[in-house]
């Protein structure tokens, strides 16, 4: 099944990807099989993370950043990440709102995806489905997000470029909600630029830039104005993008490698847990134990050390 | 050699307290074995978290109400948190300044604590230096911290109550870089509330809070306007503190035991992460798998299959 599953994942074939990113999101272990066949055909397609407030204008922003990367001959695919949602999957009103700006373009692939209560699991999904698209020959793949959660920030990390978009006239505690995120931000946008206050708001995200200290080769993160409903703005984004990625050619293999390490530390973490918890402990063990920590019986540093005896020794 | 410190620890004596917290700092394997010690003796203090930007007064905020809470009779530690900061311990200037306001007061118990580069590593230890003053008998931990990173949200979240303080007139562009810390403040405190723009910061905090939606049995974060410098609104932050402490009663123990189940898990991921690295793998190893993931020679699940393979057979 998985030989062939594979082969149509890697030749693009949308309902395959569909199915593939399903899998990833269920955590089925049939999605880790697909990651072990794909993997060596990733590594090509540059990702581009985005992410703003509620009513910040990204969907309509990524639809038109779509339109002007497949007017530049390359091909897109778009991952939708809601953290705040319990909905995702092909199925819900904005994906198919937004697939018919795409309709019948094959160069053109989007997902919207949510959060199945799996603390944390959200941000590794979206690196395996990332890996999906890469496989699947897609060149540029821009994973939208929303809010201001450490969620975000781990999601838009997956990414080689962050772009951190603005609102004017949304008052300064959306702002401020969205603020966490600005560190990350390699390029700002000011979306809806046409808005009254948006001179107000590039003047704040300026002297909040301000604020840092750049040495002579550091990266100064450009404000981009864009109006995503007229497309005014959009190609400038695109050129700050080119403007980033190859300011950062040299960087981009540590920042790649410093990922791969931070995944492959996080994916052990979270296996040897599960492992110890389905296959050492018995079920209710460890919240049992949790109690009796809760209770004084027993310190958390005794309890550890109990657990990888026990996890250790379990394979004789 | 443990047994005599750890009841020096219990009795209250301050070097041996400093001690303690320096070999928590360090990670040393002194600092677990006297955590197993005392841990029987904790969770009697109450763990009051403040946070807020640099600059909001929050030193000299606290330092009044440390003077406030040994007016009424009870005992306090206070660990200031400077995750940005590489020094740390009784040597730093601002410690022996702050302790001359308390000097000679037993019921008072100082110490700044910072950054050892250990990524994750101060929110771990800073958790365990509260249970060491709560063990040695102090009726009152305050834990204060600055910036709005992931680290202060973890350090923040290892308290019973959560105080975010704003101060007005330093622009929206610091009040945004905090902002990120606001989900999780259970009380806000407005301090210089003598200063122009004041009220400003009041609304802005007032619409930031009426964006969210309370069920009728939720706790609505107050806001307290505080004059630090002369100690005005300080008792009403004590209040506060106590309505929170009273309506948190049935929870609270729910909230430590999630904590409880927190610190486990890191824990265990932890130690076993350390074990993988420096009793299965050889030096180094760790890195050459992160170069071949990069290269595509592996891919992360096969990977993590094979350390996890290794690690738990290695004991045989």
């Amino acid at each position: 099944m998985t030989a062939s599953f594979s082969e149509r994942v890697l030749a693009g074939d949308p309902r395959a990807i569909a199915r593939a990113i399903s899998l990833l999101e269920d955590e089925a272990p049939a999605g880790a099989d697909l990651i072990r066949a794909i993997f060596p055909r990733t590594g090509r397609a540059y990702l581009i993370g985005i992410t703003g407030p509620p009513g910040a204008g990204k969907s309509t922003l990524v639809d038109r950043l779509a339109a002007e990367i497949r007017r530049r001959g390359q091909t897109i695919g778009i991952i939708a990440v809601d953290p705040t949602s319990p909905y995702s999957g092909g199925a819900i009103l904005g994906d198919r709102l937004r697939m018919q700006t795409h309709a019948g373009d094959p160069g053109v692939f989007i997902r919207s995806m949510a959060t199945r209560g799996h603390l944390g699991g959200l941000a590794h999904a979206t690196g395996d489905v990332a890996l999906v698209l890469d496989a699947a020959g897609l060149d540029v793949i821009v994973i939208e997000t929303v809010g201001v959660g450490q969620d975000e920030v781990d999601i838009v990390r997956t990414a080689d470029v962050s772009v951190v978009t603005l609102v004017p006239g949304t008052g300064d505690e959306v702002q401020a909600l969205k603020a966490g995120i600005m560190e990350i931000a390699d390029i700002f946008v000011v979306n809806k630029a046409d808005r009254e206050g948006a001179d107000r708001t590039m003047s704040s995200v300026r002297s909040t830039l301000s604020l840092q200290s750049y040495g002579p080769d550091d990266w100064r993160p450009p404000i981009v104005k864009t109006e995503a409903t007229s497309g005014a703005g959009v190609p400038e984004l695109l050129e700050a993008i080119a403007a980033f990625r190859a300011y950062a050619e040299k960087t981009q293999n540590i920042r790649r490698r410093e990922r791969s390490e931070f995944r492959l530390r996080e994916l052990v973490s979270h296996r040897f847990m599960d492992h110890l918890e389905t296959r050492v402990l018995a079920p209710g063990e460890l919240s049992q134990l949790v109690e009796r920590i809760a209770a004084r019986e027993v310190d958390p540093y005794t309890a550890t050390g109990e657990l990888l005896t026990r996890a250790l020794k379990a394979e004789n």
